[in-house]
């Protein structure tokens, strides 16, 4: 039709090659949403174990991407360098993504939220962000579980002195200015517990990756059950950080090598 | 923490200032998604009620949003050129967009697909593309409307020959070459069809915008019911095409008056 | 070779189709180079002419610059909208006006300064900015007329002071605080200089529009002197801002109709 | 003043930070360029050193630049990963870059063609593309490098069959279609030409780096002559593909190692 040429006001926006792309999702106005719903505070395992099918979707969905990582309400997904999803179009890989996100978040929300009624539709923001190279991008991973690590413990010290019969306002003066070592002690001394012994999907976060997985069937011929490897997504709560995650999943980084 | 300079790699995608914004989702694979959930063809009222309901509450969340036009498996939102949203930051105003209109469609399904389980999670892509002037903006929203009466016009078409008896090949061949007014003159004569008497909703998609409306409700003083007026978002079925609609609604164009 | 893969590397950067396409010139510590050149204070009409030259030679080169503006140690080149000058690539476009202008700039700058040697090479900088619409482009025009007012009858009053036999110093605090009317009254009381009867190049800077000119030829056939009437461009010292110039001039802005 | 609105429309344009990013400049129709002032065919050494000269004056010039790359009519300038040059903006570094080669391409012309009058102001294009690894910038210098050795080789070998008494045409069609060692054979056997023992400059281009020099100056204490040592740019005929040239250098690549 005569209309037509509106369409050369789309713009190319592809992502550089060569360069590791994430997106990472994050919860629209969260705070409010986890207040409306009764979260419990401050982490609710059934929200975590629902941002994680969520995630898990995504990536049985998306094949390229090879590693997510989330917590709170965030997930980050990263394909690889030489990804070509969509020819790397920014708007494309992201809509899709999060839209996916979204509509799983939603989906699955009755199964780990058995008795609380979704109220409003989940949002989420997303972005693209592109690392140049493998150093870049574990930093960036880096960063995302040095948050986790940093909010749980602020969080867990302040929960457990409000829990203990103080206001939230003491909790915060309590808190405000102390380092990491000093809310260790907190907890130890006046609560008892050794923050490091707390369960390491509320320290660590979540990591999906594809994991050789042993995956029955039966064959159709002879009728007998078969068990073969599969690279299925898999939920873990590893530190990211270190030098060891990475040196036992050596497959994640493989993919870039041929740009490094 | 010394992994926060990654943060800097995330780069300013703001959209050029004073240009209209439209964000057009899509269905991914819905030709798939349409026939495992069996959708009448070739219009599923109720697919297009809960496209419709998913953009509604789209267009009441984000205020901004000025008027939609949904059709097939897509919707436009349109932002004026005067809009701040997110700063005009590209990513942001797309993917809330596309995750509101994403988890809206999931939650809303059953209410309009009762008897029919949603089978996988709907995804949609997203894109946000920029027009410089009234006149462009409305070119595009033409362009979406013009290919609403083409596609219908064919669907209807091959339908009907379809549901004579042809098979699907046959109805193909009987069509390809053909124009507009040929495929009325086959609806009308063979299937006795007057295409123009069809449902609005069919040949022109939706179109939502906010209008005047009267809200009853009971004052909490004097007990009374009060009618007052508020902007409300409505769907309508208009030919947007022509300059009526726009002169009906001379608001929505004036929005942009500062850059023109 | 195996080498050709990182031509991938070059992303498209093409500006949005529709919009009015502003290259903006601005010589490169141009304080110091002025210094070093001992360029007239406050206004050197060696190197108003010269930029004019090198600005007119740009706007004979690149036949799509439909309007161009200089003052101070810049100029604007403007591109309709409806240009499709190397298929609107922001960096061809940008760096093909700055490289012309640069080589101008230096290759006829002994036919203005014939006494001064140039000492170091010019280096300009350049950006492309779109304008969506005619009233954001008069604007952007308006904006930068205004500034040569504003500089220059802030230099005219400061350069005035100071040659009267005060220090920069004792010019810069007379000064301080004043507005347009407040500098207007100095000069006139103090100086007797009405500054409204100043030479327009100083007060308006330059612009130049291809204008119909006579130009006389010799007919190769008979011998005899013909003239024609050719669009060549020429430089004015008009008032741009106002309606006026705009009236004068209608076939400036009738290029973009098409998309307003 | 009321017209500064404006200015927000220039967009953000960084270059992704951590990425190595490469300015090219390529002369614009140098095919009429070289024509008109007769440059020597294929090679005119005059050109060569006339480009690299005000290659050297840039790199003199942009602190920042590693390293440059030069061939036929264009010129690759690379800044370092860690580069923050203009804060990385695209245009005010591309543009600076350009228009200085430019005004010294113009402003040395005579030093190197002295019976040549320069008749129209030398252009060139520029762009930058940004790399993400050492081994994708190595990789694009290998592409201009290859990119030299191929035209060269073609050139010489046309430029010896027309000089020998062939018309171009005659020329073209020897050529077609053979492959490197056929040219190397034509010229060995049919001219007694060793294509490898030609000079350096032909084959491989130009580079120019930062090398400790011996400077001589005059101690204004002693009056005695001192010899320091300091890092000037240099032109040389280095071939940059092998690993040798890099190994020599490591300084070159050891800028982006916080990045790798
Ligand atoms: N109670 C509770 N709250 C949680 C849990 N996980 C996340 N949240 C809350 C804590 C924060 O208020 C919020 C996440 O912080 P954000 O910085 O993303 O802010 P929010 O989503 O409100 O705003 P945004 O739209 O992202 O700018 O979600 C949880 O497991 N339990
Ligand atoms: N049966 C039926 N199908 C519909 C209806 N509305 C849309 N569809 C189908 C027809 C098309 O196959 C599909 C929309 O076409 P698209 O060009 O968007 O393709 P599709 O979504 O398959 O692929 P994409 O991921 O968008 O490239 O949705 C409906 O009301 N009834
Ligand atoms: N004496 C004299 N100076 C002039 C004349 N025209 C321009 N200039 C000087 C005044 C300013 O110092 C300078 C232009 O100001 P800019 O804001 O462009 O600064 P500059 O070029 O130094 O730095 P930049 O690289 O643009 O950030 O040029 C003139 O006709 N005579
Ligand atoms: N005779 C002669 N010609 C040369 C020499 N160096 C470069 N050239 C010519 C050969 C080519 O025609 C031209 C460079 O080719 P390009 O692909 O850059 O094309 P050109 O500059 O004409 O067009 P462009 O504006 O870059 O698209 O310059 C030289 O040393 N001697
Ligand atoms: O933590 P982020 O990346 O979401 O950063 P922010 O401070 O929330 O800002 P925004 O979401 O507006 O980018
Ligand atoms: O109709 P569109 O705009 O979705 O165009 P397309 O041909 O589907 O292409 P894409 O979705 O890949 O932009
Ligand atoms: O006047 P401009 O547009 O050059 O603005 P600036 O303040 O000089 O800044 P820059 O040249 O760094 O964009
Ligand atoms: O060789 P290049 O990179 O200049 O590529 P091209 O084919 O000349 O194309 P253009 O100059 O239009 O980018
Ligand atoms: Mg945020
Ligand atoms: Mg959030
Ligand atoms: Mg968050
Ligand atoms: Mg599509
Ligand atoms: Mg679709
Ligand atoms: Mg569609
Ligand atoms: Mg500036
Ligand atoms: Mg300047
Ligand atoms: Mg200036
Ligand atoms: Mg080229
Ligand atoms: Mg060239
Ligand atoms: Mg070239």
């Amino acid at each position: 039709s005569r209309y037509e040429y509106v369409k050369q006001f789309e713009l190319d926006d592809s992502a550089l090659p060569g360069t590791w792309m994430v997106v990472r999702i994050d919860g629209r106005g969260f705070h409010g949403f986890t207040d409306m719903h009764k979260f419990e505070k401050p982490n609710d395992l059934r929200a975590i174990h629902l941002m994680n099918r969520a995630a898990l979707e995504v990536v049985r969905n998306i094949r390229d991407i090879i590693i997510a990582y989330g917590q709170s309400d965030e997930y980050s997904f990263v394909l690889p360098a030489s990804s070509t999803l969509y020819s790397r179009r920014i708007s494309k890989i992201t809509s899709t993504i999060v839209s996916l996100f979204a509509s799983n978040y939603t989906m699955h929300w009755a199964e780990y939220f058995p008795d609380t009624k979704l109220l409003v539709p989940p949002c989420f923001d997303a972005r693209l962000v592109c690392y140049p190279t493998q150093k870049t991008l574990r930093d960036y991973l880096s960063w995302r579980q040095a948050d986790c690590h940093i909010n749980n413990l602020y969080n867990t010290s302040f929960w457990a002195i409000v829990h203990s019969g103080k206001t939230e306002q003491e909790a915060e003066e309590r808190l405000r200015g102390t380092f990491s070592k000093d809310k260790n002690e907190i907890l130890f001394s006046d609560f008892n517990i050794n923050y490091n012994t707390l369960e390491a999907v509320y320290r660590k976060g979540s990591v999906i990756i594809r994991q050789e997985t042993e995956v029955k069937s039966v064959s159709q011929k002879s009728g007998e059950e078969v068990v073969r490897l599969r690279r299925l997504p898999a939920v873990l709560h590893d530190d990211i950080i270190s030098n060891e995650f990475w040196k036992e999943h050596p497959e994640l980084l493989v993919s870039s090598q041929e740009y490094e």
